[in-house]
């Protein structure tokens, strides 16, 4: 059976723009571009010329990708031609391979927002799409395309069809308030399709129902050819349509990779997840730990009946390889897991133990107790390890903290400021040598944090590049008056990254605990010898 | 056209605690499970009795909601009567309406996984609906149903009609694994109407290609009249079908709302986004800003051309109306949208201010840079609130903390065992009069709380039913030397809650700036005489 082609566009740096709260930097343009190039995308739209510096400058160079470099813009301003609109001309000057102009098609638009008549709307769409051809391939838009064709049917259709009969390469369909339902697209596109072939038809939805994927994939089944989306599902308000949902999709379910040929390939496809995090990485944006495919809990298995099935056969409860996309298996350890969970996790970290031993049952238990009490070790791997290790075989005490002192004060300095100061006094004992050290730090924690690992002796070359990268707090049950969980996200030269929980109802006192187990876990990792006397 | 009653299951407590990262404290489930019965949901799955404490716990009450209680398990074990297996029995003995019980519906997981007979499994789900008949509402959940119907049809369906036929109210239909796609979901749901009526059969997808709400709606298009679904499309890997993007669709799309009739109403609809931050806020998790309806972005635009013409009609640019779900509309970018949003604002917290008084725009600019520095005013409105007061109208100045000093202490106490003990004293000046307190507590943010509030001098009368019942903690930009931003939940006797902010590098003066305003604001709204003597 022959596959037909259908064809990616991206629109991350142009409609994944509008997302609230980021914004691409002219090198970060180029970098995304680049990923996307290297995917396999067909089209890349890279931004609006002439709306604003950084994408004018995007579109100054030919960045020479495989792509379709594709720059965006309105439909030529009504009572001008095409040749004195400097809007349109802005982007048709701008170094590209495709124009996709964005255009009226729903009725009530064309007469209340632009002003001008019905005809002369579908006069603009030929205009423009008139001009792109003599510079390269011609895409239109059709704003609001489902609303318009629930309100007029007919005018929605004319405007598709005038930019097809000019020789648009594409008419993409927009849903453009994103209310459409899939039921709805599928049925509209068939429609279209009747009128204009489907080789030529886009599909661009939006996520305001939380169906965005799959009206994309309903319009695919009715005929369209083009699928346009976001990287990680950017744009405004609910966002596009994800792309790195849809192409895992496309590429590995029957139904659609035994129809469809696409330009990511087998070996793109397995990138899928490292471009997804870098984007997020790009952007400053935390990624989403359960994105289809691609997150990190995607193919985490929490429950314990799940657990010990998918150590079997993979296929009992993963519906796709995780390797396919680039991503891996995860076995969690909580108060959901069963033995087989917690066998896995000490395999994991190299602790060789009998299923059948009985301290295996009893650190489920532990754990169980614990996480009922604000422990969650999901997560805090490293303190799952230390408590495995001390049930299982012992961990040096390494040192041993005496006391510890901390105090927050504000008052007037000299100048008549308020200003607040954290000092901390730590007294550890480290083989038989008792150690004191004070630290002055931004507030409670860094303070304690500073004086602790300050001078831990003949230990201290151990934890030089210890470095802490992330402080999580949680209070459980509400009120000042109750139980603190901290969770402490540590790393270090070999950049490997651990992270460790304390819980108390003493804020302080957690993040203690996860300090004093943050260390200890990095000595045990750099294989610091035992000391001579216990402590 | 009368509507057919469509019934809709929440599992956040059960599938949803199987969320990476997450768990629920029985207060947390208690109300979580109320919450939901004042949104209107039919069933509320509470847990799984037996599996851990917190969930036997949860089950040895009786919450007496409207909704139906149920409890979860698995299916008697293989080899034994319904009455002697333990794990049967504990669920059945839980203070419940219901009882739903997970079954295989696939033979390979029948064979390999159990390891009984195809027939073996048949009577397994036979007697465990009819124990469960006895207690109450018998339910069961097919696992793997659609992979099962793939793979064995008669077998998977044979399954459904074995739980029916025994008097099962609903047979509940899971895409487990969460990779069957909508127009599979439909046509296989549409299959199983023919021997089992839709009006005792479930739908329970996963999220894993993304498709869950409209996997949800494909069910129910083909026949299927329950829903089961999470709040905030909680659960394991990529999540269930999210009931609060389903609530809406179903209550304000036409196709569904005049098909179906739910049991959540106009009010509760209206409910839905704060229902959605709270279950956010007990589980510590932020927000998905971009949620579909409730997210903070969902109805958020750019200005300019949108911005006026949704001014104009907002069905120009929304596809539904915010303020149906709860949430409300944005205008951000331009200064004139932004404008619109500190006046609504202001005169919602009863603010009167000449709408072009230079004092509004100076607001704005003071929003917009906190904002840019972990303040989050939205979900703190006391704090915009008396922010607003002092930049339009000035704020007594009720009291002024001269200093204060907190100090936590990790010693050993006389029985040679470690104690952690807090200290604060807070100096304050009311009204011309220096007043000094001590007070210890459980942290160091207790101890201060009480101090602080220990005396107020003439004003002591207005706080003494003010009480704290929440405090959340945010580290922003990661590692121990961050910016922390506190939010404090107070209420007091009138039944009011209010929250104040603080945001500092040091938790503990962010927690001491939340707590002033917090007091100031009881203060002002218990109408507090402002003092003679400025501070």
């Amino acid at each position: 059976m022959t596959r037909e082609r259908l064809y990616l566009f991206d629109t991350t740096l142009r409609d994944g723009a509008q997302t609230a709260g980021i914004s691409f930097s002219l090198d970060d343009k180029v970098a995304v571009a680049r990923m996307l190039d290297a995917l396999g995308i067909d089209y890349i739209e890279g931004g609006y010329p002439g709306a604003n510096p950084t994408d004018s400058a995007f579109f100054a160079t030919d960045h020479a990708l495989k792509a379709k470099m594709t720059a965006f813009g309105m439909t030529k301003r009504a009572g001008r031609s095409a040749a004195n609109d400097p809007g349109l001309k802005a982007v048709l000057d701008a170094r590209a391979d495709a124009y996709c102009f964005v255009a009226k098609s729903w009725d009530y638009h064309v007469e209340v927002a632009l002003g001008i008549s019905l005809v002369e709307n579908l006069d603009t769409i030929r205009e423009t799409v008139r001009s792109a051809r003599v510079k390269g391939e011609a895409l239109v838009d059709c704003e609001h395309f489902f609303d318009g064709y629930k309100a007029n049917p007919d005018y929605a259709l004319s405007c598709v069809q005038a930019a097809y009969e000019e020789g648009a390469r594409w008419v993409v369909l927009c849903d453009t308030n994103g209310g459409t339902l899939p039921e709805e697209v599928e049925a509209i596109v068939a429609e279209v399709v009747r009128h204009v072939p489907g080789s030529h038809l886009g599909i661009h939805p939006h996520n305001d129902t939380g169906q965005a994927v799959a009206n994309a994939l309903a319009a695919v089944r009715a005929g369209a050819r083009q699928i346009q989306g976001t990287l990680n599902g950017l744009g405004e308000r609910c966002g596009n349509a994800d792309l790195v949902s849809l192409i895992p999709t496309l590429k590995l379910k029957p139904a659609y990779a035994q129809a469809f040929d696409i330009g990511v390939s087998d070996e793109g496809l397995r990138q899928l997840t490292q471009i997804s995090r870098t984007l997020d990485a790009i952007l400053n944006r935390q990624p989403n730990r359960h994105a289809p495919y691609v997150g990190a809990n995607a193919f985490a298995h929490k429950g314990g009946i799940h657990a010990s099935a998918v150590a079997k056969d993979p296929r009992t409860y993963e519906h796709v390889a995780p390797e396919a996309v680039g991503n891996a298996r995860k076995l969690l350890v909580s108060d959901q897991a069963g033995r087989s969970n917690v066998l896995a996790e000490l395999k994991r970290v190299g602790i060789e133990v009998d299923p059948k031993d009985p301290r295996v049952m009893r650190l489920l238990e532990e754990v169980k107790e614990r996480e009922a009490n604000g422990w969650a070790f999901e997560g805090a791997e490293a303190s799952f390890e230390l408590l495995a290790r001390r049930m299982l075989g012992g961990v040096p005490r390494f040192f041993d903290v005496l006391s510890f002192r901390v105090g927050v004060e504000r008052r007037h300095n000299a100048l008549g400021e308020l200003a607040t100061v954290s000092e901390a006094v730590v007294k550890v004992a480290v083989d038989g040598e008792v150690l004191m050290s004070v630290a002055e730090g931004n507030g409670p924690v860094n303070a304690l944090d500073l004086a602790l690992r300050k001078d831990l002796g003949k230990y201290q070359p151990y934890i030089d590049d210890l470095r802490l990268t992330d402080f999580r707090v949680r209070i459980l049950d509400g009120g000042t008056g109750a139980v603190t969980s901290v969770a402490l996200e540590s790393t270090d030269s070999a950049g490997e990254v651990w992270t460790t929980l304390g819980v108390s109802s003493n804020i302080i006192d957690a993040s203690f605990q996860a300090l004093e187990d943050s260390i200890t876990y990095k000595f045990l990792k750099a294989g610091a010898p035992a000391p001579r006397q216990s402590a």
